[in-house]
């Protein structure tokens, strides 16, 4: 995350699988997380704002937090999909490697969940000039969202423990019911002030 | 974009409100682009895939090619938005620059649904093995899509050419249809590979 966008895009689009598409689905979550902040931040200060203040700092802080969050999912997805393929070419445990590269995926987009919830908030009592921003967040985090799932179920078709595939795929089905849900309360409330 | 991800993302958090959304919209379309690429140059030089060799070599190129015009659409976005703020400030020609404002979001739309059609053949054609990454491209593209729209929207509430105003509308409308169905085509065609 120290290279520049250019660089890292550079890297994405190299021939090499990682990063990929699960570090892109939790860098665009990260990217959501600097877009509320940008909310918070343009809220707080301002006289019209004054009763939200301090929501505004706590929630500023909070996503400040979620973003670096996010960001160490970039990281830690290209390498549980390096230990994935060097388990299969070494002979190592592909299975418990599977798991592992499910599970980062699987914590992004629980995570975007809760980041919907924030995003609520901040549509609903941040600055209204900064509406748009709020909605691209949560376009980012329903992306990110979707793009974490398509993660883990690549990595589940892989994986021969049934309950292990049952159970996630039973939580996924519920997860996606509500981000739809939260999402759908986000931009409501964008689509009012556009 | 010569910044660190890790800067650019501190920029869009700060206190100003550009970099915002319009700027994301643009860079999570160019990010779409990169992922595409990858896809295209994993699937070059495999024998499995000699037949698309040239095809994606071709693709490949289109892609890089879109992901820098994207790119530059991340800093018109910033600069247009800019202008509409001093043009108010200092009684300049405001309803120029929000004409502006609106029509740098509307061309990473009108992008991103180009780009949809050459995810189709990406994904339809290429490395199976990178599947979820097309998924990805195309989630970060209909994310970027939408929210260059939301974009437009903003501007054009402000815009009194009426007339303007009404076509800009009937073209979104259609837009969004036509992104709908692409978007679709594309997933398709992921999901029977998961």
């Amino acid at each position: 995350m120290d290279k520049s966008v250019k660089e890292f895009l550079d890297n994405v689009a190299a021939k090499t699988p990682t990063p990929g598409g699960g570090s892109v689905a939790a860098l665009s979550a990260a990217i959501s997380c600097s877009l509320a902040e940008m909310v918070c931040n343009l809220t707080i200060g301002k006289k019209k704002y004054a009763d939200v203040e301090e929501e505004m700092k706590k929630m500023a802080a909070k996503m400040a937090k979620a973003r670096q969050q996010f960001l160490q999912l970039v990281e830690e997805d290209a390498k549980a999909f390096d230990e994935v393929m060097k388990a299969y070419k070494e002979g190592g445990d592909a299975q418990a490697a599977l798991k592992k590269a499910a599970s980062v995926p699987y914590e992004t987009a629980s995570q975007c969940i809760s980041i919907m919830d924030d995003l609520f908030v901040i549509a609903e009592k941040g600055n209204k000039n900064s509406i748009t921003d709020a909605g691209v967040a949560a376009l980012m985090a329903k992306a990110a969202f979707h793009s974490a799932l398509l993660n883990v179920k690549i990595n589940l078709k892989y994986i021969e423990d049934e309950q292990y595939k049952q159970e996630m795929e039973k939580e996924m089905k519920e997860m996606i019911e509500n981000m739809e849900e939260k999402f759908n309360k986000v931009m409501e409330i964008v689509e009012k002030w556009l």
